[in-house]
């Protein structure tokens, strides 16, 4: 008799070597998070049968901890941006969305998205998740009330403000307090229910199926401590998350994001990249992650400035909190501070609870200097710098707005340790397998392998370069990835065409 | 009849679907560069029979690119230490590999060979391979002459000084001239031929051949545009190179090596990454890689100092030239100057083939400042501090080392242009297949694969930090890693042991 342990994430099952088939199915979805739930009711809404193997004994994933923003723009605004006076053109949104993606950015991807989120996020209201027509203009991370409308990027800042028209583009859901995500989960498993998915908890996908030209016709999962085979006619959809949780897996492929000590995930562990891999899936930009360090809201700490330990600045401060948490890692060291004056000070929202504290406090910044074992002429000369022209309005080096712009001259002043090794510093990852726009998986020769379809952080979408995330683009990418995967894989189904072996 | 066409590098072949074997060997070597050929002789002198199968029509791989210096050192020194009057410990040459490697060095790799560099380089030395029992003190990319030892890495520099006692360890062969490399592998393909291995020109593999339980048991080559099937009884070694050279896998897994135009490989185009990978190979660390411009030597240029665009140092420039360069990828912009005075300036010798001139030249830093179109008090105020600093001997921010530090204040200066969209920057990849030290290849979940190994660039070895990269070490690498797999493989075949199926 086979047993799980006779299954491995490295190597597919074959299908010769499969004794019997358990389950039936059109579309075999892995893992109940944003984009599973969004694969499984797209597949389902086209007819197709659906199950759904989830490994814990719940849904949400890792967006039932995210504060529930979607990132949506393009098309001259939602409904919500309209309302606040935001024309948002698609080429701007577009321009935006390709500057996010870094280096690495997928042109067909952005193009897809940049063109349908507008209908993608009337498409989540459908399913009955609810969005408020409200704007909030301050700077969050997200909303604690049940407004909608915030500024989640670097929109407003350069170089994206000079290549891309702003508009604020996070669309929060419509839920009081912390992590509305979960709220966004429960209503995205509550239809996958609805619309009669087969929802399998407590459920490890343990292989793959695949047939001896490497097509893929189902998966085994493990149930009750027994193999169970699946055969899903049109494929298997992967959305099984990332891998920051999987902390060897971390090491081995994006060392720098082991600085966080930090993850957010839930199972998180790779093994649905693994499992793609092992039907000669390719992982694209496994080094690139989401870090960040909560030291805004309030936005007066904006017109602070950060400082290295040589004393140097490195970062126009008007950046999203993850480009600039993404750029203190790569300063030499892991002291960093933020320096406010009397005037811009205010204790931070979550400064607590991330570990910043207060480095050095003082009546001049020389002192502040000294008090922190700088270097004489560090520091105090790169505030001197910069409250010199900040006094006129203008950042030469490094382009923050005007509007943040103040002298910090105003004591006592304050440096707030913000140190790599001390505060926390929250990551997930970027990398995943590379997939189509429609969500199939690609080999390293980008030959689309039959049967096999990936969304989520379980692919690599539209968010892939830690210097360009902004919040919401991650569930974004979910569950429009998501969809799109459900719904081609239920078409495979349709046609019979997954299957030429 | 099958044609190549019917094979791929993303997905095995079945055992049994090989309609027939058209060789049967003990051990095939894919690759002729150095981590093949030395997997050939060294499974060849354990009686094994092997076949080697190159896609070109001649041996060497990136390695005969190079200046033929190999990165030995430990065991109290090799001669060519011990006689310049260096003990080189094992446990500072063990300290020196691992800070080297970086946040994801290869313990298990780096104590194997730090161990065994010694008998390593014996071991080339009765390939026939010549080395010199001469040292040259200075500061040079690659010794000219004939002579063997050399300065090739950060060893005298901070932090590296600080946590390992500073040595040369760039052995050299004995040739004069540029690419001494070629002598190398010219010495070492003679060997190759001279034991008996069954060398196949022309001859590109184009897929594994595994079981149904994902054991390798040989490849598919293509011959004359014909598929050739080859069993390897105790295994398959895979020897071609890193991906430098598929400038689309380089975009998706290392996309900052394409600011270098300057690609140092042969074949060097991932496809022996990806036979590994469509057995369940993991690859790992394939974010990094080797970039270097050559701004020294002459040494006196060490005495300058670096500064981006915003007018900052960034480094200290006593590092080896590459750390420097990667360095300089991580500033902002691209514009980057080495700033020298008329005491340390000199046209450097490869400054020409770099591309490197003079950007701005003026007698007062001021001047080259308003030259280069930074604002006031940036760079000069840089220099400045450096100068206060230097001449009482410190470097207070980057620890650069006292002998190389000099106040540039002796008029006229010039402001060297490195720009990196103009300079030449040569790159090569770091990432590869995971191994163990034996060279077997490793899943994901790093579970050994039966019948299949990598070696050199294919794998990812010693060298797999950029900013610790020291010349040398690829070669270094190379070599013994095709030593332990080529062993490896023939013990296998011996033992019979690869075969469980």
């Amino acid at each position: 008799m086979t047993r799980p342990a006779d299954y491995s994430l490295s190597h597919p099952c074959l299908l010769s070597r499969v004794p019997r088939f358990d389950f039936e199915t059109d579309v075999a979805v892995v893992g109940f998070g944003a984009a599973g739930s969004c694969a499984a009711i797209e597949a389902r809404g086209t007819g197709a049968r659906v199950m759904l193997f989830e490994v814990t004994s719940g849904s949400g994933g890792a967006a039932a901890l995210s504060g529930g923003e979607i990132y949506v723009g393009g098309g001259g605004g939602s409904l919500q941006q309209r309302t606040a006076g935001f024309e948002d053109r698609t080429e701007d949104f577009h321009s935006y969305l390709m500057m996010a993606g870094g280096p690495n950015a997928d042109a067909a991807k952005v193009r897809l998205y940049a063109d349908n989120a507008l209908a993608h996020l009337d498409w989540l209201i459908a399913q009955g998740v609810e969005f408020k027509n409200s704007y909030i203009a301050e700077r969050v991370m997200e909303p604690l009330t049940d407004d909608c409308l915030v500024w989640t990027g670097s929109e407003e800042a350069w170089p994206f403000s000079a290549q891309a028209r702003p508009a604020p583009r996070g669309h929060t859901v419509r839920r009081e307090g912390w992590s509305a995500g979960k709220y966004l989960m429960d209503t995205l498993a509550a239809r996958v229910h609805a619309v009669g998915v087969d929802v399998r908890f407590d459920a490890r996908a343990i292989a793959l199926v695949v047939d001896e030209r490497g097509a893929v016709h189902g998966l085994v999962v493990r149930i009750d401590n027994e193999p169970r085979f699946v055969r899903a006619r049109g494929g298997v959809v992967l959305c099984a998350g990332g891998f920051i949780m999987n902390r060897d897996m971390v090491k081995r492929h994006a060392p720098a994001l082991l600085r966080s000590d930090h993850p957010i995930g839930t199972v998180d562990d790779g093994s649905g990249i693994r499992l793609g891999m092992s039907a000669g899936g390719a992982s694209i930009n496994m080094m690139e992650g989401f870090v960040t360090v909560p030291w805004y809201p309030p936005g007066s700490l904006v017109k602070g400035i950060f400082v290295n330990e040589l004393g140097q600045r490195f970062i126009n401060e008007d950046c999203y909190h993850g480009r600039v948490s993404q750029f203190i890692l790569d300063q030499p060291g892991n002291r960093i501070w933020l320096l406010q004056d009397h005037e811009t000070y205010a204790p931070g929202l979550l400064h607590e609870t991330a570990r910043i504290g207060i480095g050095a406090a003082g009546e001049s910044w020389e002192e502040i200097e000294r008090e922190l074992q700088l270097p004489e002429d560090t520091l105090s000369a790169t505030v001197a710098f910069y409250n010199r022209h900040a006094s006129r309005g203008e950042d030469p080096l490094f382009h923050k707005a005007k509007k943040w712009l103040k002298p910090l001259d105003k004591p006592p002043f304050v440096a707030l340790d913000c140190r790599v090794d001390h505060a926390q510093y929250s990551s997930f990852t970027l990398g995943g397998l590379d997939t189509l726009p429609t969500g199939e998986v690609l080999t390293e020769g980008r030959e689309a392998i039959a049967g096999l379809y990936a969304a989520g952080r379980n692919a690599c979408g539209l968010p892939r370069w830690g210097k360009g995330y902004s919040s919401g683009l991650s569930i974004a990418d979910c569950t429009f990835s998501g969809r799109q995967a459900g719904r081609q894989a239920a078409r495979a189904a349709r046609e019979g065409s997954a299957r030429t072996s």
